[in-house]
């Protein structure tokens, strides 16, 4: 059993305003990465501001953020901070300004760096310190040691090291009010994507183990609400962020499996959003753990009150209708992008050409139906 | 939500050998922490000192901390570490040579302080880096910013801060091997309690729930092992160990509730092992609970399988014959101790002092019995 989470994280209504000073002791300068308007609308933005100025410390803006944030927006961002003389980055937003804000942060510190080498552990100089203000509740970025860029050749690729741990991860569940309910459905399944593929993970700890069970239990509830059609209450929105946090913890511990590796190829090629996009491959994994490990499938139904079958029923329900074409040949063509891939082959139980086939060939067949 | 637990854990067979570089990277000097005979035993201090030779880390060895560690044997072990000029302390053993050795750290680091001034939250200078060992399966001190030791008038005190988290902690549950049936039982007791008090807290997470639920349904099948006087095997060592741990990781979180602080005076006056002493008070807690929250209590049967009947069964199952002797008049004049303590207070639900002196009178009335 493995365990390091060092991040600092504080959640609650105001925490921003509260924790002002503990932000403001990461250094005098900053940079805040983001992608612009949804850090306005929630109030965020002006939040990290304040708390700022309070303090006297000083920060400069890049709000160039895009959904699956690139590799050269991160190198851009590097760049803007050096010449700000950022001594510390924060990120606010969902998943992409906050994995764009860890890899800015590795940027800021090496202006001598290769850019493929951004994918490494470990840099000559330590990244800068990293302040995360999330504004979804799926990523769990706030979280991890994850980031996901996407590189020059379009593929999505992780960046996984202790390094780019948050220091500080304020999370005020209000800023996920002004969600939409279709980013609601994805950013939630998602976080549900996080407990499940960390439950059904050869790497599982009895650590991940029960952050993966909590947060299913604690998910599950406002995401049939969501399912049904109704924006949360306050306390549904709670949930939804403290689920996915659990989440984040459990994928930090033991990393995700076949579902979100498949899934950056909708994104890739469908531009479907990052949570459906993993979702989508859920179904299948959840009918091959419980054919190829059913005591352990059934443990997590007795320990979160929550069937397979009903996880599955909510997941087809938060999901939009897809748009997959692709023939038989097309899938066989794909498969050695998945056969051997680590992420995928650490799923629970033992997975298999078939599989893999399978489950693109049931997404195609669904959109032929 | 608050959550902070910067320890590097890792556990396993042969970690320590397998992590003697990481040991080795806290410094050139140290001094080990331990109550002696236990750690030998058991192989721990034979490995953790063949990882120190083999990268050339010289060591000095502190071996006299007894149970319910005092407050001068810290400061004895402060006063060694400096004349070594130990740059990190290791600990090995179980609770109290773990305790002690987070001391030993502050008191190394802190040549002018006050004796009272070991029990605040921040010091002059910072402690000495920490490494623990455990050794038993039960205190999860491993992985807890918090040291009970016992002052000069007798009183079992927390030390509680951040500060005195172990950079690294590595655990071996083959060290708990050597564990005679009694003290598995009392040390798992303990776990079980730290799991439970966690649980039924008012200052419980979402994250402190799941390693409290998954900490009980992890550690109640090895228990009734135990309770039925069997020795573990070694699935289930490994098993009671990752209990231990996440009984640990949620009272760092939330700390324990009313078991543990009444516990601490059946250890100064009866010399109850300690985790016999809190187990003691867990029924009279659970009993509570059952009336006042009920609804959270139901809860943790349906997340663990387990009722609070057959938790109480189990406790029951492995504590000894107890031997309080109070009258009436004797309770009453404990009471004040425990009535309007912060620790007793944030137990789930109303805390009376008829629910004190009932827990109280009660484990009298057993012996009478």
């Amino acid at each position: 059993m493995k365990f390091y989470l060092p991040v600092r994280l504080l959640t609650g209504r105001g925490v921003v305003s509260e924790q002002a000073a503990a932000l403001a002791a990461l250094g005098r300068k900053c940079l805040i990465v983001t992608s612009g308007t949804a850090a306005r609308r929630c109030g965020a933005l002006d939040d990290v501001t304040a708390a700022l100025e309070a303090h006297g410390v000083a920060y400069g803006i890049y709000d160039a953020i895009q959904p699956n944030p690139s590799m050269d927006s991160c190198l851009e961002g590097g760049q803007l901070a050096r010449e700000l003389g950022a001594e510390f980055i924060i990120g606010i937003g969902g998943g992409s300004p906050l994995d764009a804000a860890k890899v800015v942060a590795v940027s800021a510190a090496n202006p001598e760096l290769e850019p493929e080498a951004l994918f490494g552990t470990r840099w000559a100089n330590k990244p800068l310190p990293i302040a995360l203000v999330g504004t979804t509740a799926g990523t769990g970025s706030e979280v991890t040691p994850i980031s996901v860029i996407t590189d020059p050749e379009g593929h999505k690729r992780p960046v996984n090291s202790e390094q780019i741990y948050a220091a500080l991860s304020l999370g005020d569940p209000r800023y996920t009010d002004s969600m939409p309910l279709p980013v609601t459905a994805s950013t939630g399944v998602d976080a549900l994507a996080h407990c499940l593929e960390s439950y059904f993970n050869k790497n599982a700890t009895d650590v991940s183990r029960a952050l993966s069970l909590q947060g299913v239990a604690t998910l599950v509830p406002p995401l049939r609400s969501v399912a049904a059609g109704r924006t949360p209450d306050a306390g549904e929105r709670e949930a939804l962020y403290h689920g996915s946090i659990l989440g984040g913890m459990a994928i930090s511990i033991c990393g995700t499996v076949m579902p979100h590796n498949m899934g950056y190829y909708l994104t890739e090629n469908l531009g479907l959003p990052h949570g459906f996009a993993c979702a989508a491959f859920l179904p299948a994994m959840l009918h091959h753990v419980a054919a190829d490990v059913p005591d352990y499938a059934r443990t997590l139904e007795e320990r979160t009150g929550c069937s397979l079958q009903e996880l599955e029923a909510l997941i087809r329900g938060l999901m939009p209708p897809l748009e997959l074409h692709l023939t038989a040949e097309e899938i066989e063509a794909l498969l050695p992008r998945w056969e051997n891939a680590p992420t995928v082959q650490r799923t629970a139980g033992v997975i298999t050409p078939e599989l893999i086939r399978g489950a693109l060939a049931e997404l195609a067949a669904e959109k032929n139906a």
